[in-house]
């Protein structure tokens, strides 16, 4: 072999193992496309495995089928077997999906398999999925989610001091386009859920996007929004701090005990960020939202500093009349306030907040803490403002919560 | 079920469902830590899946062999045969590993196959790896590539608008810790090689923690480093913008053709910064490197803008004396320099540029043209600094490179 044929075919080589499928291609195999939208609607999933002697595919996009379990009997998305021809195995599913963010993985043999010709996925906690978007028209759920051809605001990962924990700490702020340009906007907090991170609301939330399109359309003012991490034993998302490469959980805010907690913490944040960027700094200009422990957290924040937000938004919130969230107590409708909170929320009221939101799903675990926060509220005649959906405590629902959420603000 | 025991359960199955361990856990499993970096060094890797009949791991950590290719023989890393032992197959280093950033995957039944008990994975063009880092005392290069408990620079996804190329682009863009207080700032820009985009050199780069860990050392001046897409038809990194989920591949810069190259689009870049951060504006603050294709970007920017950079670092770069790169020309170590080029870097060395740096791996496939390349030079004279490490095309040796160029600037 001269030099020349050498150094082609080390460039071929190089290029194969730069790319799997290339290499896969190059060596006569097919180049596999994962999930495939076709034109109907529909959507294939395919994975090239001739060993395998079992590939299934489960998602998000299937229905809910009722298993055993353990705990009695459950819901959980359908499993469903793909058929083998030359090797690749297929699965498309019978009617057009609806447009929306989807979740999938594969199992081969009984383990659970990414997707290797789908470079989209997200990390939810600790475990990955794929993702794809399914998008008919300008406008609908899927646009909303997509990167469209509008312009971009930026999302930065900024450190910034927390004297009260007495840490640098990690946090996501979207600033909206055109942002470099001058003026001054509006904030909005929005907070993750148990196990997430600051990472949350822009990966499987799809903040940026929903924030570059609805703001595009003109249907939501041009905000700064501050994606904080609820956390606050931890100064960022797994990997981004000094502590090593730990596997994240559900429960990793808790052990070891924080040094005080996110609401304690909490004006360390708006300190800096109303330090540091465009904003304007009063009431009316101020929106704090989460999901789940991020939703208790929207709900204790608003009421220990009720001269801070005009805007408040609770998704499939953790809350609770009494001092800490204890699910076993959200079961009873009945429960009586603690009277710290209950002055909390008299003088949050008292104030008038232009919009306290609430929104849940109806098969949601937290429903019944929710219902009896909101009989709480009837009883004292306090104003919040409703949205009950179908579905559970899932990123489906809370993505169309924040769409719906943003729209109200500022106005 | 009262309703009581069924929010207790339904609470447990949605930590289930969110973390895949803590299922397996619950359900009698064994919680699995991997990879596992054991007191002496040695590091353990271990895949629950007790029906495979052969699970083996192969990465960067193990030494390359020889293997038969349809291009004769070629080298890849070893692959290892894991051993199951009650499911769980297991592999331990015979020996410790030496500090650095490792990637590697599994093999289950001949399928790829991301290790599910590791969170921390890179996307190198269209595939994961997962990757683990092994230090043993600060400041060794695995010290370096780690978050550690230093100050730490924002990472910011930066839009910005091209006229030449008619499109908003994004860029990746690092402040170093402090630059909100205050102060003027030198630049380095940073380009990644065929087949990456701007999040190339933060991912398997770790550009982020290199600086932090340089700056926090004293060891170079702080910067603002901006990593651009050096793939001039695209706006942003696969998923980023508006064309969809596509799959990135080595040669999707130039398919379809890109409306201008990235050298006549630079400036673009450069008016951007220069508008937008607290940067100086003279040759002595301005810095360019890139690996591979960057590296061929950072050569020709250099020489068509000779009065822009005191600093050039070319890592593996794709350099060319014809105006354009052809892979086999770079056999040729008489190749004729085109008028034009050559007089290009007559004029930038003419200019007496503080330091041009030229680093490559004495098995890299563009090792020939670098040679050509330095004959040229060494014929004419231009001064030059050369670093030749082992290894070939890699980002282990990019990382390397990326240490010791960076210690070399704006003093």
């Amino acid at each position: 072999m001269n030099i020349s044929k050498k150094c082609a075919a080390t460039a071929i080589l190089f290029i194969c193992c730069l790319t799997s499928m290339a290499q896969q291609a190059l060596f006569g195999g097919n180049e596999i496309v994962s999930p495939e939208i076709n034109q109907d609607g529909t959507v294939t999933f395919r994975l090239f495995a001739p060993n395998a002697s079992q590939v299934q595919v489960t998602g998000d996009f299937l229905p809910n089928v009722k298993v055993d379990s353990p705990f009695g009997e459950i819901e959980q998305p359908q499993i469903i077997d793909l058929q083998k021809v030359d090797g690749v195995w297929t699965y498309t599913t019978p009617t057009a999906l609806s447009p929306e963010l989807y979740s999938y993985k594969f199992k081969v043999d009984g383990l659970d398999y990414l997707d290797p010709s789908n470079v989209y996925m997200c990390r939810d906690i600790a475990s990955y999925t794929n993702i794809f978007i399914v998008s008919n028209k300008k406008d609908d759920t899927g646009y909303l989610y997509s990167v469209n051809d509008v312009p971009h605001g930026n999302v930065s990962k900024v450190w910034y001091e927390s004297p009260t924990l007495n840490m640098n700490r990690r946090m996501t702020v979207y600033t909206p386009a055109g942002y470099e340009k001058g003026g001054k906007y509006p904030t909005l907090y929005l907070l993750h859920g148990a196990g997430g991170d600051e990472e949350a609301w822009v990966s499987l939330g799809r903040a940026a996007q929903i924030f570059d399109n609805l703001i595009a359309e003109g249907k939501i003012e041009p905000m700064v929004v501050v994606m904080t991490n609820g956390n606050t034993n931890s100064e960022a998302a797994p990997g981004e701090w000094s502590k090593g490469m730990y596997k994240p959980s559900f429960m990793g805010h808790m052990n070891p005990a924080p040094a005080a907690s996110m609401e304690d913490s909490f004006m360390d944040v708006v300190n800096y960020v109303e330090s540091n960027y465009n904003v304007y700094t009063d009431k009316q200009h101020r929106a704090i939202s989460g999901l789940s422990m991020g939703g208790g957290h929207s709900f204790s924040i608003s009421k220990q500093y009720p001269e801070l937000f005009d805007y408040v938004g609770l998704f499939s919130a953790a809350v609770s009349l009494k001092n800490n969230f204890r699910l076993e107590e959200t079961a009873n409708p009945q429960v009586d306030a603690d009277p710290v909170v209950a002055q909390q929320l008299k003088t949050l009221f008292d104030g008038n907040p232009k919009l306290y939101w609430i929104a849940i799903g109806n098969t949601d675990f937290l429903y019944p803490a929710n219902e009896t926060y909101r009989n709480y509220l009837d009883s004292k005649g306090y104003k919040y403002e409703y949205v009950e959906t179908d579905g559970g405590h899932i990123w489906r629902n809370w993505r169309l919560y924040l769409t719906d959420f943003t729209q109200k603000l500022f106005k």
